[in-house]
């Protein structure tokens, strides 16, 4: 179906590119939402088993925010390939099952992108759930290497451009700030 | 003093650059910084007047997060330059007390670059400023336009880059989305 012809209420934003700020603006777009009342569900496809300050946030949330993490963490070296493809899997058919459910206002898919640039999960099949989502459902996805096809269904693309990073200059990631 | 020599712990983090995402990041920041206990500010240069949802959302948060909004909205039809002017000078010499004072552990000027651009604020008093600023505070400096010299002196900065924006499909902005 040309992109024209889809109606545009509910929105499919892209958060890509190298630099920081993807899944942060996403955070955002949820701090922004829990204000007007939005139920809101957030899927993580990679960071499954770390700590974040949000999780904390989110607890002034109960009721309206879900965070779904991914069952085990996304490390490459520990399980094989095979595995990774089954919990992306598993991840990717909770987040089909609530945009069927029609329930949350806003589900953030963060860092599908990535996953989907992998290979782990079925793009056409996500292409097309997400063009048959119900026009109250705001869909993001945030991750690198956004595929041609996701970014062509997509109403709003932003490249996060690394420009300078405190990595860069020897500096360690701090609480609070990076995670 | 080059910037080698100085010590990093608190940030100085930028987001700058066409595309959306500049302050929904800054408030994903947010978010997580209220999630780890810290007190935050932020300081809106430029949509003094609108009302949004993370206003609601902040009041989950009350006595830890404060918004400061610039006295009156940023419409360049109806102020002069020299009252503009006033409005972001009063809102930098706010923002100037909180770093002094060191009870906020994350502060964001929001859309600063932007008036920093049209040459409203002086530049060096604020570079100044955030040089010598306590090593237990994160700045974020939001706003298209960065000045080189804020990105000189940045330890993490990040291009929101436009791919796509519903707008040129000529779909309007959204409550909970945009705002």
């Amino acid at each position: 179906m040309p992109q024209t012809l889809r109606k545009k209420k509910g929105l499919i934003l892209v958060h890509t590119g190298d630099g920081k700020g993807k899944t942060t603006a996403a955070l955002g777009l949820t701090f922004r939402a829990l204000g007007c009342g939005w139920k809101v569900l957030m899927i993580q496809f990679i960071k499954g088993d770390w700590k974040y300050g949000e999780l904390d946030a989110a607890k002034k949330f109960a009721g309206q925010l879900e965070i779904h993490q991914m069952g085990e963490g996304f490390t490459w070296v520990v399980k094989s390939d095979e595995r990774q493809k089954e919990l992306a899997r598993n991840a990717w058919e909770f987040g089909k099952k609530a945009i069927a459910g029609g329930q949350y206002q806003l589900i953030i898919f963060d860092e599908i992108n990535y996953v989907l640039d992998y290979g782990f999960l079925p793009l056409e099949e996500v292409v097309e759930t997400l063009n048959n989502k119900s026009e109250n459902q705001h869909i993001v996805l945030t991750g690198r290497n956004a595929k041609p096809e996701i970014i062509e269904i997509a109403d709003l693309v932003t490249e996060m451009k690394k420009i300078k990073h405190p990595f860069d200059a020897g500096i360690v990631a701090q609480r609070g700030i990076e995670f």
